[in-house]
């Protein structure tokens, strides 16, 4: 880490808007902002600690169409939409009657961040670590992937002008390849699996002068990317917070992110007080948060994970026993469901609903359905479900499920012997 | 047609909103609202008329953030936004620095409808065709397509609960088909080509009763959900027009429209009256209205189309000759550039401006580097470019010509000797 610290003379007033220090989620040590991510006391995970003014429900509806109306409750400056971005966010809040009456629900909708400038919530995080990169004069923007954070990074970085270094293992797809690729000339194949990628990306970050590895040393600053994903779930219900958010769990970075939203939104008066549960969703191939909640032990027990939903396949989440925490207090539960779960949940999403969801977010419509149905989840109360990422990256997945009803010839005949008139 | 025909008794009061009537384009004739598509009189193509009231800029900015914000231009009830759609539109429009100057521009926009629910400008027409089936009280909701419209069809047509039937050529690759496949349990493969998948569709609507095909008998009402890409640059520019504007050509009508659109938006006085020059955009391998426009001719010569960009590989568009008219009249051209300059125009717009464009996007930031190279597109001029579809659906297309620039051991070594950092 000590190669990447940037004189503190060179970081400009204002540079993180509202945010007033780094504090460890452990041990409650501050340090000032910077490029720090561990706690030099004991090593706990930082986290952005804020002052906030007051902050009118006008002023941001009065902001851009993007993340940056929330610029005020985020670590970047006031400026920030002035810097070329790929300004993600403010994605769709469908109402999803279809869905809902087929899972037996009141009232439910999707929050569907597939419509994002690369089709993932990454561009909300990736924004966030890019305009922390840019306060801190670096000089490339890099990140381990195997897919979505890749995209994420390339693009943004292309458009902003910075040099991007993206690390894939070398086996990748190449159609995966290629969507990170084309924005990028330094796409670097690494002969090894994800966690030999993710590694190297640390050994680098603490060799290398002023390279800003977004989910590494600027990760306090890109974590704060999915607070937006609360905001606007918020502001799109009008000013309310839902009784019950269903959201998929990777390191749990998100999940805790939506939480923190939903209470600073609180503080803040922008919403009214009310209680909400939160349910964290896993694939059962990967489900290190869903065991230690079932057991009701607070300890992650890492796994090697084994299943389709690629973009969830952390052994060893970072933000597990927060998520825990969260779902714990709020009342809700992690849950899991199998690869075979999460396929029918895509095509189930997609019948109902018209949305093409990758596999997290069959994950988290498949756990939906069961948390539903093993009466977990309150059938009457308002639900949103997270949609994080887009079908046409995970095809594969459901390729062998779906397909033409029928082939025939180009006739009217042919056509009306196939009984679809 | 005359079997689709509808009561006219069974047409609501106000179901296509401020539309007055279908006028033919060709000889002036008008003919009553309803599932019409040819002029009775000389065949000529309808198009939607309005009785336009006055409408302000603070009536439709108050408007939902999607296409529906401009329902008082468009033939659909008042009501619109509360039947279940896809919610298309109100995509982003970035100022383009970095691919300005690398073209030597001034100032330059991509309006980017890749972010639209489907991936591309086919939402918006969908949306508009799905309200006249919804009015029209028709049961099916059908297309031909091989791409696009097909993804657009299937997925608006799943959330708004009506059966869909998609009609696509059975040697489609077969992720193009899962793509449509997930949203719909009727896709049907036809054993041909693209034209004999439109000629049976024309057969089936002309023997079947209530199936509302997009494209074909509510096509002028599909057809007018284009508008919106030119109010949309209008208002995010600030209620202004640009002063040029480079749009891709299948069947023209998207160009026309936009035309169309500006010229509305001065009418209404919602924009200041200004001089504009629009340019069409073709590939090489399917370039009737550019070998028109070059050769100085009003009559359209059709072509059997050979490019890597399929979805604008319309060797007779329906629309060329209003095309013509068009360039010509606001002094713009048509251009056309080879698959190779497709391929590098994808590359050159996702490096400089991260946006992951298919071979229509590639085809159209292509013909704007070529018209100002040969100076038929003045660089000191605002200029939109319309980014109609996404990179993910055409991947082929530069598989070949991105990659990894390197691959290596995990270690830091073998990274250092690569000269990337």
């Amino acid at each position: 880490m000590s190669a990447a610290v940037v004189e503190k003379s060179r970081i400009r007033e204002g540079a993180f808007g509202n945010a007033r220090a780094l504090v460890c989620r452990e041990c409650g040590n501050e340090v000032e902002l910077g490029p720090h991510y561990a706690c030099s006391e004991c090593f706990g995970p930082l986290e952005v600690a804020y002052d906030f003014p007051q902050v009118t429900r006008e002023e941001i509806e009065a902001g851009p169409r993007n993340i940056w109306r929330y610029k005020a409750l985020l670590p970047v400056p006031t400026d920030i939409e002035t810097s070329p971005n790929t300004e993600p966010g403010f994605t769709r809040l469908l109402e999803a009657r279809n869905l809902a009456a087929e899972l037996g629900l009141t009232k439910l909708w999707v929050k569907d961040d597939s419509t994002n400038p690369t089709n993932s919530f990454k561009d909300r995080v990736v924004a966030c670590a890019l305009s922390a990169a840019r306060e801190f004069h670096s000089k490339v923007f890099a990140c381990p992937s195997t897919g979505n954070l890749a995209n994420a990074v390339a693009a943004a970085g292309a458009r902003a002008g910075i040099k991007t270094v993206v690390f894939i293992p070398s086996n990748l797809e190449q159609p995966k390849q290629v969507n990170s690729a084309v924005f990028t000339d330094s796409l670097v194949a690494v002969e090894g699996n994800y966690d030999d990628v993710n590694k190297l990306a640390s050994e680098i970050a603490g060799e290398e002068e002023g390279w800003a590895f977004v989910n590494v040393n600027v990760r306090p600053f890109y974590a704060e990317g999915s607070k937006t994903l609360g905001y606007e779930i918020a502001e799109q219900l009008g000013w309310r917070l839902p009784d019950q958010i269903v959201i998929p769990v990777a390191s749990g970075s998100q999940l805790t992110k939506v939480h923190k939203a939903f209470q600073e939104l609180i503080t803040l008066g922008l919403v009214e007080d009310k209680p909400y549960k939160v349910y964290g969703a896993q694939a059962a191939g990967c489900s290190p948060v869903s065991v230690a909640y079932k057991a009701g032990v607070d300890a992650i027990r890492p796994v090697k994970p084994d299943t389709i939903a690629k973009s969830l396949a952390i052994g060893n989440p970072a933000d597990g026993i927060y998520v825990l925490d969260v779902c714990r207090q709020t009342g809700g539960a992690v849950e899991d469901i199998t690869d075979d779960e999460v396929r029918e949940a895509i095509v189930l999403l997609a019948r109902t609903e018209g949305i093409f969801t990758e596999t997290a977010g069959g994950t988290t419509v498949g756990v939906l359905k069961k948390l539903v149905e093993s009466g977990q989840l309150d059938p009457e109360l308002e639900t949103v479900v997270i949609n994080t990422g887009h079908g046409l990256k995970t095809l594969d997945a459901v390729s062998g499920a779906v397909g033409p009803a029928a082939t025939i010839a180009p006739s009217y005949a042919a056509f009306a012997a196939t009984g679809l008139a």
